[in-house]
C-alpha cells in the first residue's frame, strides 16, 4: 500500500475521519474492526459493484474476524427508492444486524444515499461507514452526511443527516469506472477549486491530463483536497442551513437541466458543468469578477470532455419552472451561486427575464 | 385558560420546552406562529382525534394566519408502518409543504411516532411539534425524540431520534379517552416515581382517586412531573446509550408479555404494571431493596386497576425467547431494572432459570 492521506471532519460527537489511498480496499477489513461494534456486518452494493470490488471487501473483513452479510440491489438511479429500503430493512433483519453492527455502502452516489439512509433509520441508527467507488461519489456524496432516497415526484425528497464513522476511499476503483463517469466526477473536482481553492483550480489546469489519466498520485492528492475542503465546509454548517449553499455552485441550472432532460441527456456532472459555466459567465456578465474567470472555468470545463453551453431548443416556460422548482426562490427571484473570484463565491438573485437572456447567452446557438 | 406548566428539555442546539395545561388545545394557533417556519402546516391524526379535536387545532392554527393541511390515518397500531409513512410523503407533497413547513402530530404515540418520523426524514427533516392526545403519549412517548415505525418482523425496527420543537399537553383531552387507556397510562406515571422520584410516589398513593377522576389539577401537576423526570434522564442519554436504560423498568417482561400475546390482550401499560410488580419483587427476593418496596408497588398497580400477575400457563420456552429477544442481553444473562428503594433503581441480570424461578412465583397462580 502506498501512502495514505487522512482527512478529519470536525463535527464534535460525530467526527470521522476519511482515508484516501491508492490499492487500500482490500486493507478495510481491519479498520473497521477497529472501530468496535458488532461482528456481523452488512455490505451494500449493487450489481456492477459486486462483480468487481466486493469479493475484496469481504475478503478482508473476514480476514478482520468480522461476519459480512452482502445486500446486493440494482444497478442504476431507480434502486434509490423506498422499496429498495424496504427491501435492505428485511436483509438486515434476515442477517442478524443488531444495534451495533456496522453497514459499509460500496458503490457510487446511490448506494451510498440509499445504504446511508438505511444506516440512519434502521433500528433507529446504525454504524455506517462509506466506501465509495465513483469519482462523484469520492469528492461530494459521501462527505456530508446526506442520505436519502427518491419519490416518485421528485429526487432526494426523502432522507436524513447522518454522518459516517468513516469514509475509505481506494482511487484504484476508478479504473474500471467508464470514462464519461470519470469526466462527470472532474465537473465536482473544478466546482471546489472554483468556489473555495485557486489553488486547486491552478493544479487542475496543470495536471488534467494526469487526472485524465487516472495517475495514483494525482487522483489521491485531488481528491484529498477536495474531501478537505468539502469537509471544511459541512464543519462549518451541517444541516445546510447557509454556508454550504455555495457547494450548489452550478447546480441551480444544472439540476433544472437533469430535470428538464428527464434525467436521461446528462449525466449529473456534465449538467453541473453547464450550470458552472453559465454562472461564471453570468457572474462575469453583471462584473461581479473579471472576464478571466469566466474564460478558465470553461476552458477547464471543455479540456475535461465536459458540456458547457446549455442545449438550444429548450423552452422558456420549462426552463423557468425547472429553475423555480429547484426550492431556491427568495422574493420572486431565483438565487444563484456566482463568482468574484476563483475560489471566492457571491450570490446573484435574477428575476425569471433575467435568467431567460443569460441562458439564451450561454446556449450552444449563442 | 388555566396555569400553564413549562418545561424545557435541554439538549443544547436541540432544546424544546413542553407546555401543559387544561385547555390550551384551542391556543395552539398563536404558539406554532411564534417559531417562525413557512405557512403551510401539516397536521397528522387518526381517524378518532380527528373527530375530537381536529376543527379545535385547524380553527386555532388558521386564527394564528396558518394553513394547515389536515392528514388522516387509520386508528391503531397497524397505522405505524412504512405503507402510512409513504402516504404521510405524498400527501405532504400534494399539501405542498416545504423545508420550513412544521409536522404537527395530533393523537396517542402511534401518531406521535408515525407523524414524528415522517418530520424526520421528509425533505431530510422538517419542524415537528407534539400534541399528544392519551395520558401515555402525554407522559412518555411525547417526550425524548424516539420515533418510528414498525415492520412485519416487529416493533420499533426502524425510526429516528427526532426532537420536536414543542410538545404541547392538553390534559383535557383526557376526559374522551377511555377508561382502560387512562389507567394504561397511569402505569407509566407509576413507573416515573418507582424509579426516579419518591416524592411523586407519594403524591400518587394520596392522590390516585384525584387523578382516576381526571381532576385538571391533579392532571397537571403528575404530566408535568413526569415530563420534568423524563426530560432530565433524556437530557443526559439522548441517544439511549446509558442512563436512559432506567426507562425500561418493568419494559423487559412487559414488552415479553405483549410479545406473546400477540400484543392483543394487554394495552403497552398493562403490560409495564405486570413487568413493574415482577422486576419489584424479584429486587425484594434478592434482597436489593426492602420487601415494603415491592408491596407499595405492587398496591398502587392494583388500585389504578391494572394487573399485577403474570397470567397463568405462559410456557417456559416462549417466556425466555420473549425476554431474550428483547434485545438486552449481557453476557448470556437478561438484564432488568431493578429497585433499590422508591426512587432509585439498579440492574439485576438473571440467567433463564432464575427468570422462570421468579415468573412462576409472580404468576397468578402463586
Amino acid at each position: 500500500m502506498r501512502e495514505t492521506v487522512n482527512i478529519q471532519v470536525d463535527l464534535g460527537a460525530r467526527s470521522y475521519p476519511i482515508t484516501i489511498g491508492a490499492g487500500i480496499l482490500g486493507s478495510i477489513g481491519a479498520r473497521v474492526a477497529s472501530l468496535g461494534g458488532s461482528h456481523r456486518v452488512g455490505v451494500v452494493t449493487d450489481s456492477t459493484v459486486r462483480g468487481l470490488y466486493a469479493d475484496d471487501v469481504l475478503r478482508s473483513l473476514r480476514a478482520a474476524s468480522l461476519d459480512p452479510a452482502l445486500v446486493e440491489v440494482a444497478d442504476g438511479e431507480e434502486s434509490k427508492s423506498l422499496a429498495s429500503l424496504s427491501f435492505l430493512y428485511d436483509r438486515f433483519l434476515e442477517a442478524g444486524l443488531d444495534r451495533r453492527s456496522t453497514v459499509i455502502a460500496l458503490g457510487g452516489g446511490v448506494i451510498g444515499d440509499l445504504a446511508g439512509f438505511a444506516a440512519a433509520t434502521f433500528l433507529r441508527g446504525v454504524p455506517f461507514i462509506q466506501v465509495p467507488t465513483t469519482l462523484l461519489a469520492q469528492v461530494d456524496s459521501s462527505v456530508g452526511g446526506k442520505t436519502g432516497v427518491n419519490l416518485p415526484q421528485g429526487k432526494n425528497l426523502v432522507g436524513a443527516f447522518y454522518q459516517p464513522r468513516l469514509v475509505w476511499i481506494d482511487v484504484l476503483t476508478l479504473t474500471t469506472l467508464p470514462q464519461r463517469q470519470v469526466r462527470a466526477g472532474l465537473a465536482e473536482v473544478i466546482k471546489y477549486g472554483a468556489i473555495l481553492s485557486a489553488e486547486l483550480f491552478e493544479y487542475l489546469e496543470r495536471s488534467l491530463d494526469r487526472l485524465l489519466g487516472l495517475e495514483d498520485e494525482a487522483l489521491v492528492n485531488v481528491v484529498g483536497d477536495c474531501c478537505r475542503l468539502k469537509a471544511s465546509v459541512v464543519s462549518e454548517d451541517e444541516r445546510e442551513s447557509g454556508l454550504r449553499a455555495i457547494l450548489n455552485f452550478g447546480h441551480t441550472l444544472g439540476h433544472a437541466l437533469e430535470q428538464m432532460t428527464d434525467y436521461r441527456r446528462y449525466l449529473h456532472g456534465e449538467a453541473v458543468a453547464v450550470g458552472m459555466v453559465f454562472a461564471a459567465r453570468l457572474s462575469a456578465e453583471r462584473g461581479l469578477c473579471p472576464v478571466d474567470v469566466a474564460t478558465r472555468i470553461e476552458r477547464l470545463v471543455e479540456r475535461a470532455g465536459l458540456p458547457s453551453r446549455l442545449p438550444g431548443g429548450l423552452s422558456a416556460d420549462s426552463l423557468l419552472r425547472a429553475v423555480g422548482a429547484d426550492k431556491k426562490i427568495q422574493d420572486g427571484k431565483v438565487r444563484f451561486v456566482g463568482l468574484q473570484s476563483i475560489g471566492k463565491t457571491c450570490f446573484v438573485d435574477l428575476a425569471g427575464a433575467e435568467i431567460l437572456h443569460h441562458a439564451e447567452a450561454a446556449s450552444v446557438a449563442a
